[in-house]
């Protein structure tokens, strides 16, 4: 059973669902900076999502690099994992279009803590396939990241009831905190 | 003649087949929870759907594992498998913006009823190519829930006449019945 | 140079082509079968299309097979084949929605021809970089199908003139020709 | 860590990019020559767009094509210039729908500009990983039309504020001096 159409298809879905987001940029009613300036804030959300999947993708590619036999678990979990990252352009548009308000910001949160439940549970799937001495367990053995994460998503969920824009904040600081390229996986590779 | 870039068209179909639908799921006019339980008939319709392309994509993915030549048969079969899944999102978007109403669920039957038609056809064009003593011939021998699908939708058709739910309980029953992963293949392949 | 990737690209935009078409199937406002009769019109010109794009399809994957080397001018010559393929969606909308009336159905005509155009012109690149004693070059030679194309095409476009109807058999019988898998690539790789 | 997937996604972000501006080629309202006219200037800015993208992809082939290792900073800048790049359907709708007004028209080069910056970053970031003896590192020795495009673009954006004809006219100048194949990689290619 091989990898290559699971990251194939997951590649596709992954490419369209960074794509259309930029569909939301709509074409401004004026031609002047001011008609552009009222697209501020899509463009904000546009932004930070795009770095989200990006690193969904990043580090979909490192894990998967770790993976040789494809089980119907692990196709499952992928297509789980998938299906909350396609709803980012739904949530992305929500606080883009209404502004950073509360509850599309609590909703784009609820969205980011399920992508990154359905990223461990693929994780664990691809560890039990592959036993707790696989490369992928070491990796993950002190992955802080990883569990610093979803406690993250959580406090800023919360946080939107006082106000949103400390959740704003943690978004940012958490997409910040993964663009800084995970070397664990590549370093034990290095290693063996 | 390679099987690469069958599979990498399909692919890149589904992929968009499967994104294209979230579009359905079109922002909120209100910021509270009460604008985002509008879309609750969408999204469960959007869930259903997507379920479904992740099946076909999972059965399509080891059914093309056992192809060895791929024939100007196979190719317009699975073209024609292509055609029918991409009449899924519209059949979705109707059920959802009308509540599953009858004859939208009716309409949704009926082309999961053609997708699983034109899955038989792409089947028995690869066993056609392969003989009966191939490994997808023996896979299928005792299909049992390739060949109760059809007469499900059938059921679930026709029983719009009579109240709507009935198809939706078996629409889901179905999806059930094949989320559970097809070993068949699989074993048989571990046996050779 | 290798072909893979102008290859993934290719049915990258192909893909998405066959699949925007169906973006033109809107939700009926009704819920009857009425509301849905109503969609005829621009669910045959899906239909069409869908089997030109895939008869595209499936000349690209024969003719791409006997590529050896990737010069610029063909992938140039690809870029411009799938400039023109990427307008049938724009046409095929066109004439589904305003019931295949005579303007429309020239113009898609028009589409047509410069897609056959500039599938030659792609063709004679290829046979440019490989000589005139490439296995392609001697399968083009009595190319019937690709010589009678353009022929009908324009033949169909000036009959818009007096009744659009000509045209649309045209187009219907067109399609069906080249429906019937191309042996001839396959034959001549055969007795290689 | 292999290019293949790299390669794949940027494909599939690039196919998208390319295929989305084609929807901004809404249905005339009529059936006859003139309304269709009226996208006269929707279709134009498709064109040039076509070729850029085309352009982008084209060049991202042969620099890809010297990419032994990939690392995290040539996964993120690519991911940066696909940003970018996916900014310019934006554009190209602003200035098609506006009949190529000035302030549209300053946008438009801005994101070609943008484009233009990241590509660069890319390049560094894969000649960095390579040594300075690299293959590509000799091609861009004295990349002339890479060194040019920027200083081009600026010009450009600047010249809109006396009139936008001025800005249109480098734009396709620009284009066209990127159609001619970039010869120089290929060359060393075939000299070692």
């Amino acid at each position: 059973m091989n990898k290559n159409r699971l990251e194939a298809f997951s590649d596709g879905v992954l490419a369209i669902i960074i794509t259309i987001m930029v569909l939301e940029l709509k074409t401004p009613e004026g031609t002047n900076f001011n008609a552009l300036l009222k697209l501020f804030p899509i463009f904000i959300s546009y932004v930070l999502s795009f770095i989200y999947v990006g690193i969904y993708w990043n580090n979909h590619h490192h894990m998967m690099h770790t993976v040789k036999k494809v089980t119907g678990g692990i196709l499952w979990a992928n297509l789980h994992l998938l299906f909350w990252l396609s709803l980012i352009p739904f949530a992305t548009a929500w606080i883009g279009e209404h502004n950073f308000a509360p509850f599309p910001m609590f909703s784009y949160g609820f969205v980011l803590l399920m992508c990154g439940v359905a990223y461990n549970i693929l994780q664990n799937q691809i560890i039990k396939t592959q036993g707790e001495n696989s490369l992928l367990s070491k990796a993950v053995g002190k992955d802080f990241k990883g569990k610093i994460s979803p406690v993250l998503y959580l406090v800023a969920i919360l946080s939107t009831y006082y106000h949103e824009v400390f959740s704003g904040i943690i978004y940012i600081l958490v997409a910040l905190m993964w663009l800084i390229p995970d070397k664990r996986i590549e370093k034990i590779i290095d290693n063996e």
